[in-house]
């Protein structure tokens, strides 16, 4: 774990604590990349020693206990989409929210709509106090209902990516969570554009080098890896 | 419910779908108040004919079937965070965001812990779920969870308000949250910054005129209209 902050640090790259499987990690490691800002990543395992997340040391970087958190500029940042327009504000290059104001509130309600409507409810720690036998059913059920929700919003909104024809922040939350999807073997047929945006980003080297199979932190006997 | 948008409505008020105890309402209530934004409000009961925010003509509204939806300069907004981020880029007075970009990164985490780490686990349709027996347990146990973090960043993050001496949309996202956590009883005594600022709000005009009592649609037998 990180020290606390010197000036020292500040100039050094900034460190992002992520899960290899976490689909809030995966949304700051896609936009990372995408404005090609270097970080090191410090894996912090969700389930290693009932979640390496709660310990002490991690509750001081997140009081949330859960990833990610990123250290830049000598301060730490919690909660993904907080992390990303900070790295807009800071870092324009590559940018991740269109000029066009009614185009950026498109791009922020679909990202609420996964990050608050869909994924806090399917992420593991709900699941854990859902219990094994009711997590597949009430995760697809949530899935489910906000992809309906974001398959509309596309279908509006849409052009080669989520929002027109340029990768926003929008994009940054619809692949992982697409993963999510398929990991809870939601059934994808009826929302053929998120299925197609998230085929044609598939291969963008930028979202290729965040998947969890190409973390440090995944397990090497994972099959798809 | 509003007919299609014509050139006529354009100069219209703003249109606010919106339910008198919904916290996701009540935030943009707050903001539109904040920014002196004049607005019409339509009722959407969340609970009248198994709610209203179900049938088809409101689904055409917000696909997520929640409330609230606000119809503004001709187009529709969904999702609370991105209707105050729109307010905010549209309508800069009165901001709702500092100029500092670390104190905005500090409004962004706060109202994502509210907005993704809690109010989703506590709403209506997921306790529903959940069912009757657990709910309250439940609920207790997720506003906990999250306002220990909360507590946790004001301590760094707070002066008069959630950051600094200026009212934010961090702000916007407390108040209606403290009042969720008191329907479910939760002990608020460990947290003595959130329930300073609450009391500090309690009776600023914008936050007065945005409380559930004080809208159209709060049942006239309710204790403390």
């Amino acid at each position: 774990m990180a020290s606390s902050t010197t000036l020292y640090d500040i100039e050094l790259k900034p460190i992002l604590y992520s899960y290899w499987r976490s689909s809030c990690s995966w949304r700051v490691r896609i936009a990372l990349n995408l404005k090609e800002i270097p970080y090191d990543i410090k894996p912090i395992s969700l389930i290693k020693s009932g979640g390496e997340q709660h310990c002490n040391e991690y509750r001081e970087v997140n009081p949330m206990e859960q990833v990610p958190a990123l250290q830049i500029d000598g301060h730490t940042l919690i909660e993904s989409l907080a992390i990303m327009h900070y790295l807009e504000e800071t870092r324009p290059q590559r940018p991740l929210l269109p000029q066009d104001v009614h185009k950026r509130a498109k791009v922020r309600e679909i990202c609420e709509i996964i990050c608050s409507g869909i994924q806090p409810l399917q992420n593991l720690i709900v699941l854990i106090h859902v219990g094994e036998e009711k997590k597949k059913e009430w995760a697809q059920h949530w899935i489910t209902r906000g992809f309906r929700a974001v398959e509309k919003v596309l279908s509006t909104s849409a052009g080669k990516y989520c929002v027109g024809d340029e990768i926003t922040m929008a994009d940054c939350c619809l692949v992982p969570q697409v993963f999510n999807a398929r990991r809870f073997h939601v059934d994808l047929r009826p929302y053929p554009i998120i299925l197609r945006i998230d085929r044609e980003l598939e291969s963008n080297p930028a979202f290729r080098a965040a998947h969890p199979s190409n973390q440090p932190d995944c397990p090497p006997e994972l099959p798809n890896k």
